[in-house]
């Protein structure tokens, strides 16, 4: 492609709403066009690579499934067979945009955000016997996601690419050898994306769906929305979600017991406040937060001043399907204070008190008084308060902790989730009453597995993993071009060059514009094309070859050239 | 791909929803299901075929146009910006489909049916100077439009694929040059798809944007729901709305002139049961309907009985920029009469009269009469109605009409549009204020043209026109496999014809299932790939040979298969 020939060039400067650096970088370089938060057109060298992460993804999943084109419009009524169409915060549904459109057509449809609710019955059509599974299907496609914010660039979007792949099978077992080859599958994809060594999979939630986990996976770059907690001795790791987590010791055990005391502290709701108003250390606070089940029960759940409540940990440990905090009417009623006062002291017998671990092992700790403005300071387990027959684990994990199995601490790092495979196990099949009929002919339970891939996430990802101070760096064979060829002399020499490398196979992008030469290698730079080859009269009979990552250039012939630029089989 | 690997076997009964051949033949193969009307996935084969179908288009429009990708989701602005928000009558909306959603994030988009909104814009942030100049996009993409009726299959869908590009010109007769070569584009896409023999550039309407035609591709096929009028003549082409026509004569010069009469015929609305009651020709009939223009203004027009007025002819002869038939009171007040009963004699001269050719060279003919179940038989030009200074042409032109130019009956033939090109001239570009500098620096007009190709129509317009009782048939380039390979003694030798084949390049579904000849062979038919190869006990050591579309079978060697079936080029 000639520079003259795409109507879309470098920018200079970019919208100051585009934060992330891919978005800022792709932007700058023109490989995308923001169009309305989280929502970006692909510019054509944009679109170049975005087609050839779409065809590596394509390659393996054409060894393990079949690929087929669901449609992003679906009829209300199956979103609502599986319950979903309340539960998914991200969905987005159509109606005629216009008086005269509702008029032609008033059936409004769901934009599918995922297409559980779309492939469960289509294959359900078509594979009735055990003879028809194992099934894979997949799809690349564009889908609809409602994101609350979108500031991420291609990492966090409204509308964006995504492969996604549904399996069928007669059991359990079968899902998961499915599932572990597909482990492989991902694991390749990501190898040929130039991310397999800083792409780790993490065990995550399974949500609704299942007391398994599922399987992210985890490329660890700094612009990553997810924190992921590594055992390095296990070569496990965990989503934040999910993480066991064992707060540090506080190396108080050499304390002597206090006496018991209320303080009063006005208004003292904060712990880093509060602490530093009782000259204690935050871990010496107690958070004590009051919830609400869904059955109108009262909780109390207490976690050390610094950590919070994983209320996901907790719904699983309390047995509640829902929880949400307690109002103030309730907070007052059960502790006789305004909220920010309550302490797991003297609360009537109808709460039930949980206790994280992180909150044992302290002495003279603090709790609140249950009382408006006062604080309990220097309680002791047993002296003051009963210890619990067990502690729990509901906090949100945070740096420092430790994995409890093997009290190491956890190694946190920032990373972005290019994958997930999810073990759906009988949730859909039971929706759609999805069964086969085995050899006897009875009719068994269906097993389900889904599994995703976001091409245009990965593509920026991938900036954010290669790029540097002065622009885009791709590998080479996700790079829009090969070659990036500047005539500094405008001569014939480089439409030579141009055209017998084009005749080699070799994809060359041609800044023929009539510009300085700071400019063109400055787009050069921002453009990221692996191999820079520079014709002036400085370089005689010779081509001036630069990597993209390295400073030194060296000449070479274009013979050499051709060799060096072949497609990587 | 083996037939055992593929989880979408053929079917045996589709439902009756499914009326059109397309998408009968289409789901009871399994290339397509439908998801709700007008909304179709892709299954393995039929996808296979849809991207050999947009492998073409990309091929031949990357010779005049760059490709970019651009999004379904649009922000209402720019839709508000030139209008269409409220005049596309097919245009959807989206927000968040539950509660949760819509908290999350509460924008609503429009649901792009067309680009001209998303690419104007766009291209206007890169382009500014007469030296940016032509610039040609396009883009492949589905589509949604909120269609009232989506029963042709694939030809007309709610969710589709689409080609669409757009160029962006320095003047009126850049884009004429650059709009001319797209048509050769054009022809030589629908050529390579096989329908290059079928395949018309009919004139069609400019819509709002010109009054220059626009030009739509035609494939001639009975499920077409456009009507052409040709002009063999001429090599002239019309859809039916711009049609110029002209009605057949009725040979009544000789009849002498017959008393005018009122005659009462209750509730004789029909021209047909009022031709019969009144014992007349319906030629003999008039047609009277009373039209309120936007400004208030009431207006007549009159067509021989047997013809519908074409209401955007009307608009253009009468200068309206928006007509609506006059209401029931209205109809009244001008007529003294009951809706039914309009008529030219006599009415208020505030009611301007037109009258369609049609109505001219009659004698004794028959009017409304303006009076309830009345009407004026033996109407005579000048004896009872003074001869109009002018007769139109508004009437919706049908089957027998003659082009006025020649006088030479129309061939009339059912098409369907396989694609457009249209002049936008300055419509999107005024719109968005999108001018560029001249030499002078001085800021001019900017023209622009929109050129679309429905890929997934392209595939249903290929069923139609290709497809026979037995089933599917493909154009061979266009066909899901090369060779469709049976074998009947479950033999090593298919294993090896498959992988043989394979190896050279050639693409073959394997029929590898344990089923009987004739259900193997009925398949075979209904999915319509171009070569059946079949390999049984009877065929030795060669293989039985049966074009899709020819009867006979003859025996050839795997050598001779190969040749036979190399792609070409």
């Amino acid at each position: 492609m000639k520079y003259s020939k795409n109507p879309f060039k470098t920018v200079k400067t970019v919208s100051s709403e585009l934060v992330s650096k891919n978005a800022k970088l792709l932007t700058q370089a023109s490989y995308i066009h923001q169009e309305v938060a989280g929502v970006y057109t692909f510019l054509p060298l944009g679109l170049r690579v975005l087609n050839k992460i779409e065809k590596i993804i394509r390659e393996e999943m054409d060894k393990v499934a079949t690929e087929v084109y669901m449609t992003s419009l679906a009829p209300r009524k199956i979103w609502e067979q599986t319950g979903r169409i309340d539960t998914v915060d991200v969905l987005m549904k159509t109606e005629g945009a216009n008086a005269a459109s509702q008029a032609k057509n008033s059936t409004g449809y769901i934009l599918n955000s995922t297409h559980e609710e779309m492939v469960t019955p289509l294959v359900q059509e078509f594979a009735h016997s055990y003879k028809d599974f194992p099934i894979g299907v997949y799809q690349i496609q564009t889908k609809f996601r409602n994101e609350p914010r979108a500031k991420t660039g291609l990492l966090r979007c409204r509308e964006f690419r995504m492969k996604d792949a549904y399996s069928f099978h007669r059991s359990a077992a079968d899902l998961q050898s499915y599932y572990d080859q597909m482990k492989t599958v991902y694991m390749t994809i990501f190898e040929r994306m130039g991310l397999g060594e800083s792409t780790v999979m993490a065990l995550a939630s399974g949500g609704d769906f299942t007391t398994d986990y599922s399987h992210e996976f985890q490329t660890i770059v700094d612009a990553g929305e997810d924190t992921l907690f590594i055992v390095k001795s296990k070569n496990l790791c965990f989503n934040r979600e999910v993480a066991p987590s064992q707060a540090p010791a506080l190396n108080d055990t050499q304390e002597e017991l206090k006496p018991l005391t209320d303080v009063e502290g006005v208004g003292m709701i904060g712990v880093d406040e509060l602490a530093k108003f009782l000259n204690i250390t935050v871990e010496k606070t107690t958070k004590t937060l009051l919830f609400e089940t869904e059955k109108g029960e009262v909780i109390a759940a207490a976690v050390r001043g610094g950590y919070d409540v994983d209320e996901e940990k907790l719904k699983k440990i309390t047995g509640a399907s829902s929880l949400k905090l307690a109002s103030a009417e309730v907070v007052k009623k059960v502790t006789g204070a305004e909220v920010g006062y309550a302490g797991p002291l003297n609360l009537p017998d109808s709460v039930r008190v949980f206790f994280d671990e992180s909150t044992s092992n302290r002495k003279n700790f603090e709790c609140g008084a249950n009382k408006t403005n006062f604080h309990t300071v220097n309680v002791n387990w047993d002296r003051d308060i009963p210890m619990p027959e067990k502690f729990y684990d509901f906090k949100v994990a945070k740096e420092g902790d430790l994995y409890p199995e093997t009290g190491e601490a956890y190694q946190v790092v920032k990373a972005c989730e290019v994958g997930n495979i999810f073990p759906l196990h009988t949730k859909f099949s039971k929706a759609f009453d999805f069964t086969y009929l085995d050899e006897q002919g009875k009719p068994q339970t269906l097993y389900m597995g889904c599994y995703g891939i976001g091409p245009s996430r990965l593509l920026g990802v991938i900036v954010e993993k290669y790029a540097d101070e002065k622009g885009l760096v791709w590998p080479k064979h996700l790079a829009p071009f090969t070659v990036h060829l500047i005539d500094l002399q405008q001569s014939e020499k480089a439409q030579q060059i141009y055209d017998t490398l084009q005749s080699a196979g070799i994809e060359v992008f041609w800044d023929d514009r009539d510009a300085r030469a700071g400019e063109k290698f400055a787009d050069a730079d921002l453009l990221g094309i692996p191999y820079r080859a520079v014709v002036s009269a400085k370089t005689g009979d010779k081509i001036e070859l630069k990597e993209r990552t390295v400073s030194e250039t060296k000449l070479v012939t274009l013979e050499e050239l051709i060799v060096l630029c072949q497609p990587q089989s």
